[in-house]
């Protein structure tokens, strides 16, 4: 069994890749540049790929010239600030990239089918569905329905979204049993030195820790920071 | 009314982008490399998108470093030869990039979300049906169900295939109506000085302007080629 893991570098897709070498596949493993302001979150992923023996491409979509495609978000555009509050909010809509997660997995898609992988696995999670529509389990379904028509006679891949109905604190747990190495994985949007604390991806994380009771290795630039009330 | 062109310099996309303008629509152009012999067809689209006014975007999957994904193809993959023969051959299924118009389509839809467009367009017609997967109709509708999915409550964008049952020859007609300038539209898989005339895609070309009487603009290496029987 083999599969393409769709790793970001961060806590969510770090644990899948585990998850998949702990249930028997051997891994190739796939990041992108989408032009992120937390492009440092792909040093973790080479690491992952690293320890986990997997091949690694990372396909870089700033060079390919994708800046236009993906402006107006405030994860790739210098000109829409990231907003602080809880993961769920309204306002972490600013977030959203337009149509990543089908870029990112047609492409995968295609890497599967180059390297006979059965699967193409990728992090979404439940607590992303309130506000990226490429997150939610229809999106998969629909996924899996196109890239079955797209490559029919050409190769048949699976789409796994194993973490799809889990929250964040269900991961973590599941990281912890498995060994991943958090401290090595990045989610603070801002992707400055150290993790800011603030901003939705920091409040997600900093809470699942406290709500597992594992231990944070995480360095935040607001080491008191509590989450922010919802 | 606004619409996302995919166009590659061949005869069918620029064909389409006419038509588009002639229907009413302003125009964003967007090309690729995705590492093809024939990238000089991009040149053929850059002047398609500079004779009709719209903003040209090039995606360049080259340096993105996709090649691994796309491997295997004699489309892309140096050590695979092009195959002489009729386009629509079993030989030509060696010329299938695995996945290549649902990447192309996640990345103009994306576009299309970003600029404000409400469609995306590429060009499949009914004679690439039997060997591409990714150019049936149900390729279309499955497509439009996961992008509406996708983006849903960030854009929505409508697929346009407006020669997915039309022939080459109903296509080469109505470019000859609308005053394409078919000479600057590239065909040829091998992507030499002229149109080599003996692969699918030069074939296909020949044969439709024969069946229709228009003029071939066309220069071949072999200028006295025969269509192959079929």
């Amino acid at each position: 069994m083999k599969a393409v893991a769709v790793i970001s570098g961060g806590l969510d897709s770090t644990t899948m890749a585990y998850l998949l070498r702990r249930d028997g596949y051997t891994l190739e493993a796939i990041s992108f540049n989408y032009g992120q302001r937390h492009i440092k979150e792909l040093q973790g992923a080479q690491r992952v790929a690293s320890e986990l023996g997997a091949p690694w491409t990372l396909i870089d979509l700033e060079a390919a010239g994708i800046a236009r495609c993906l402006a107006g978000s405030a994860l790739t555009d210098p000109g829409v600030a990231v907003p602080d509050g809880h993961y769920a909010d309204e306002s972490m809509r600013a977030t959203v990239v337009p149509n990543r997660n089908a870029i990112m997995l047609t492409i995968a898609s295609a890497l599967a089918a180059s390297s006979g992988a059965e699967a193409v696995a990728f992090g979404a999670h439940a607590g992303d569905h309130p506000i990226y529509p490429d997150c939610r389990p229809e999106f998969v379904d629909q996924f899996q329905s196109m890239v079955s028509i797209a490559m029919q006679g050409v190769a048949e891949v699976r789409v796994l979204a194993p973490f799809i109905n889990m929250t964040k604190h269900e991961i973590v747990r599941l990281g912890y049993q498995l060994g991943v190495p958090f401290e090595e994985t990045w989610s603070c949007y801002k992707g400055g030195d150290a993790h800011c604390g603030h901003c939705g991806a920091c409040v997600e994380r900093c809470e699942a820790f406290e709500v597992t009771g594992i231990p944070d290795p995480t360095r935040y630039e607001m080491p008191s920071v509590a989450p922010l009330p919802r």
